[in-house]
């Protein structure tokens, strides 16, 4: 295993350490618990929003503190939902009296340990609501997630309801909003390669050099389907057909679009399955409106990427454009 | 070789045509000869500033092309200097009337074709002067390379010049701005991994799974020294020993730092290298004033890092600070 690490099990608090050095104007980090909170909260009076999971997916979560996004962000261990203390502390920390949403990528054990802590926080008085997303159209069930599993879309919907909070919205309205996102956004993911995951010290699974994996989970859990390496044109087009069918996306839409690596692909190739998915929209009269290329959830060391469609109206779009100000996504400030 | 590409000889230009439709807000594309430059070029009035080199260290250039950065970049093949048409092409397109700056990185390749270019521009009335950037620490001559490699600070002085540019400096301003930025900068690299180019179809280099290479090239040229695999902190300890010796820096000084990822590296990875790298500062009273972590100049699909600081007094932290629209970097807008 080749990492830029001490030891093991220092890796989330040393780059959590890192993240508050370099983001002190943005962002504090608390530690035991765990949690990153944008600098400013409390925000009085705004409804909070915070999201969590598993290391190993950066910039997801934590990039995403500051101002229009998340109010806090709870990293768990590598590949590992953090513990409902974690969310508990973060969510007394940011509340500013308007009530805080969880949004909670759909894995069983993120789900269980948000729960917990929102039932202790609705306790001691704070208002609590949870929506969960589950965009990934690769497999009906998985390893560590019963339902389809929480993906791309969940940086869409960080940053859409990021700026419903931030313009007044109550906390049963960014709910609304939320959902909408996710009942919009579908997502699907591929890899060459396998992550490593440190404690672990070996590829999480085998794969040959000339075959792939369709569908598979940020954690590397199995996807559709194990095959040979095709041209980038024909991968975009197996991944694209299953998205579009699934909403289904159809002529006259306006979509914002995801090209997400998976941590080891170059950005000229993301930029290459950008070209391909493009085309395919044009072909269809779906109208890229807004996109990210990039590294904006990813799965430590893997090589691959996803593909996230989310159908905007008018109001995700304004939302969308809002001024944002993260470590890792900034615009309009 | 597992890439998410189709032909290896489309790679480029497929690529760019992603760029070009992602943001077409931005950059036009064009092609034969290949080169990127902003929307509204050419500005009236203003220095245009262009940069180049071999494709696969995105997102530098192309990515660093809008307000306030470049005018214009010139993406060869696959760590292949671009040809002199490229340059001259994009220097006639881009030229305001004010003058035109090739930033240019030390590889022979690069600096012989800009200078042709140079020459068939000034031959048809366009003033055109160049700064060679040569920041790497690593190594006095390299494969490529005689002197030191241009690395990291290429993406520093790109921002700052491009600020400058904007402001209204004419290209003797420009070109000082540029000079300075080089004489302050300073880079060094490693790498875990070694890249593949895809024409090549396999590794650049070999190395062991508990070896890394300090001092690697962007294009994984040789570097200083192969050892066994060490913790981050005494990899870091040991770059930044070679970079704060070498101006030297010192107590007192503020200096903008990029942990910049070779493409392949985990985003939780760098923050932790970031840390380690704050510490030393601080340890020796230098304050880091602003920074970059994440991928710049990366080196295709290698795994590794390279640390750049820059040396600043309040002309070049303004310019530092100054708006930028890019598709890779963005702030104030």
């Amino acid at each position: 295993m080749k990492k830029l690490i001490n030891k093991t099990e220092n890796l989330v608090k040393e780059s959590l350490a890192g993240v508050a050095a370099a983001h002190a104007d943005l962002v504090k980090v608390h530690y035991d618990p765990n949690f990153v909170v944008r600098i400013d909260a409390p925000v009085r009076g705004k409804v909070a929003i915070i999201s969590g999971g598993g290391s190993g997916h950066e910039p997801m979560h934590g990039g995403f503190v500051g101002r229009g996004m998340l109010d806090a962000a709870c990293p768990g261990d590598v590949f590992t939902s953090p513990t409902p203390d974690q969310m508990e502390a973060a969510t007394k920390a940011v509340d500013g009296g308007a009530g805080v949403l969880h949004i909670v990528k759909n894995y069983t054990g993120d789900i269980l340990n948000f729960e917990m802590a929102a039932e202790l926080c609705q306790a001691a008085g704070i208002e609590v609501a949870a929506v969960v997303i589950d965009d990934d159209v690769a497999v009906k069930d998985s390893l560590y997630t019963a339902g389809r599993r929480g993906v791309g879309t969940t940086v869409l919907a960080e940053k859409i309801c990021g700026a419903a909070a931030e313009r007044g919205d109550n906390l049963a309205k960014v709910v609304d909003v939320c959902r909408k996102v996710n009942a919009n956004g579908r997502t699907m993911g591929m890899a060459l390669t396998s992550c490593t995951v440190p404690a672990a010290g070996r590829p999480t699974f085998e794969i040959s050099d000339t075959e792939m994996e369709i569908g598979i989970g940020i954690h590397g859990e199995p996807g559709r389907e194990r095959m040979a390496l095709k041209p980038a044109k024909e991968i975009v087009e197996m991944m694209a057909n299953v998205i579009l069918s699934d909403l289904p996306f159809k002529s006259g839409d306006q979509v914002i679009v995801m090209v997400n690596g998976m941590g080891a692909t170059p950005l000229m190739e993301l930029y290459l399955v950008y070209n391909e998915l493009n085309k395919i929209c044009q072909a269809k009269g779906i109208t890229i409106v807004r996109q990210l290329v990039g590294n904006y959830i990813t799965s430590l060391d893997m090589a691959g990427c996803s593909i996230t469609l989310l159908k905007v109206d008018e109001e995700l779009l304004t939302l969308w454009d809002a001024p944002v100000h993260t470590p890792a996504l900034r615009w309009g400030v």
